[in-house]
């Protein structure tokens, strides 16, 4: 069944995008920020018990140590520096899920170090090592190290498709420190043709073709709610003449 | 004369408030946050430049090393470490300002730190220091340890009215991580009542003697710019009728 | 059976205490720091096999988020943060420790934060609640918050000497950025009278009694190996002859 | 006239490498850590006034914002943001230095920030453009864009030679999170090398032409003080056989 997800629990302090809870309502997966690109105990808390209110499975969203820079902005890490990032990050998520008696739903790193992960088997290695540690699956980009790695570790994968990101037209998705930020309806459109024909647009304008079983949205852009509705309503459309 | 300063500079990242560009079309003088309780390198050197633009004298707002408390934790500080952080904070802040060719205008601590100064003489002291090594004003509350150490010292003094937070009975601003806000109604009855008797009504009622030569208004709230406006027309109709 | 604690892991990038693999020889039991005021993932996941290869239980030692101060700099917290604060970091540990197959063995908090909870029901309450959530013992002060909390909470409860570190004459810890060391024969003398005795003199001199089943050490002084050597062989001593 | 630096305050809180004091007194100018990648309010105050009682001239030493990592993983910066961490930074360390009454003599970057400048003449230039603001020279390698972009600048530029860092066969510095350290002999013979040929064996054993007017040496080895010793005689002899 195709489900809808949204990265949450970016806020810090007393700022947050001012999202996340309209998105509960549409959305059913969350990858709740952990800390280090975004998050803070207190939004964690927050946004776990908000997921709780929803009945919103929520997987952890580990990010590179950059508050300032949001995460997207890729870091030289070797392997060991991946697994221990992911590790501490989840293992804190984990710590909020326990309170809140909810099982963790799988792990979806953020920003950069998605990207990183999907272009470097090595590091990707690390990730899938401690998906196992918590027995969930991994959120990642079909085609790339983050799917073959999980096939050849015995990790279970779930494919994503991002419709409010540019993708290069090669399949890979641009990871961008301040993305220009698409209509609900370019977003409509994007996500009618990927259930319709398996494709995307690249930003060349290439038709990519794009494999999914979970749609992305995001949470800091001025049209997230919108968007995000948009997507439920094609989503539910879909699965009805299904 | 009369001055309107506000708190501002106070995103992380992809955070803000929102409310910068708008404040800084009606205030005089802005407190810019240096990187511990918010801001980062690029937010400030954004606000610095904004202030630029509309002709808006500069002070540093060194807060406590919290951002996930917004410096509104009180801290357990000796003297030295309070020097070493305004220090630190109005050092980095005024890298920004010479790149822009500004001059630093003053020194006003942030959230519970200012709360720390204004009951502590010891701790100010270490403040006051700082003002001099920079050449500075400080900008307080009158009747703390604020305007007396600053008096014993020797460094020039600002007396500060805060119309969006409360008093106590004593005359203490009551420092909250997450103070309920006024509206933009309160906040102009409050100013009026201080520019026409030199009181303010404190939390329990009671009317507090107030003595200032500029009114804040803070940044992170849902009205901030509409109680600014409103605090702009005051002391603009205030200023003629002198 | 009196165990021997230590305060490890409390290292950040490069830097390192480096007394945490002649300690690993000597102790029962580990108190590993979080991320907060000392530790990051790599140092966690070290300490964490480390403890593992000496056959030595690992707990939780969260501290205040104050790499500066190391957590030694008391906040004004609530109950609320403190919740927040150790389940993120007990959860970030347990993560490692999951990945080391490895159990964990209890909560003890570090440095200001200790103090803190010793002192005030309502942040120990806090405390005692992620206890439960985790199902770990709590390592604290007999006669202050730590212990009464505890025990009307159902936690079970693991009492603490301090050999290290001075008491005050009520029998309250005095938790000190830069305590002054103690040399390893006044430890020895302390905890020989501790357990001769159940007393431990104060810094004014007075016999505090103590009650114990746990004696700490720690890692960040210049004769801290030695200290807890001592240690070691006085309670070895001490059980022989019981 | 040659002179020898380190770069030292990169301790943090409890922390430090401990060789600061000693190396005071062999080095003519101390790049001090700012705050990113080491160094802390306080430990920036005490390696300032340390510089002053050796009448050791100061310079800034900005690294990436990456405490666990030193400084030592490169992170894909902008040039803006590269414009914005070293302004903010070296703003920091001038309010210590005012405090001082001592003038700032240089800025040298960090780390995997030196790395990134020598190779990117775009970020570099964003340096240059700091290093104008506060009217100082640039340390860096003679013959990568430090060198290029200060000349087309009009930065003066004061070239370095690494003698316990590895060089390639291009010339370019190899900057590792944990280099192996090398011997004291090691040193004297490469610096030796130097002074002599004006090469330096790079890793792969091709002699490297090399040329500086200040020779390097770090403070964070177990063998620096040593090192920075044997540096110092061996450039007082070269000196009074000129």
């Amino acid at each position: 069944m195709l489900t809808l997800n949204a990265d949450l629990g970016e806020g810090i302090g007393r700022h947050n995008f001012g999202n996340d809870a309209a998105l509960m309502q549409l959305i059913d997966v969350a990858n709740v920020a952990c800390g280090f690109h975004a998050g803070d105990p207190a939004e964690m808390e927050r946004t776990v018990r908000l997921a709780q209110e929803h009945a919103v499975a929520v997987g952890a969203h580990p990010g590179l140590p950059d508050l300032a820079g949001f995460g997207r902005r890729a870091m030289n890490l070797d392997p060991a520096d991946v697994r221990r990032l992911i590790t501490y990050q989840t293992g804190a998520l984990k710590g909020f899920l326990d309170a809140a008696d909810m099982p963790l739903h799988h792990i979806k790193p953020h920003g950069a170090l998605y990207g990183m992960l999907a272009r470097d088997a090595k590091l990707m290695e690390a990730a899938a090592g401690v998906c196992k540690i918590f027995k969930v699956p991994f959120f990642g980009l079909a085609g790339t190290a983050h799917e073959q790695v999980c096939e050849a570790e015995g990790v279970a994968f779930v494919p994503e498709l991002y419709v409010d990101l540019d993708y290069d037209n090669e399949g890979n998705l641009l990871i961008r420190p301040q993305p220009e930020e698409k209509t609900p309806e370019q977003v409509a459109q994007r996500l009618n043709q990927a259930l319709a024909d398996c494709t995307i647009t690249a930003e060349d304008g290439t038709a990519v073709p794009v494999r999914f079983s979970s749609v992305c949205v995001h949470s800091d852009g001025g049209h997230s709610v919108q968007i995000a509705q948009r997507c439920r309503e094609e989503l539910d459309a879909y699965r009805e003449c299904e």
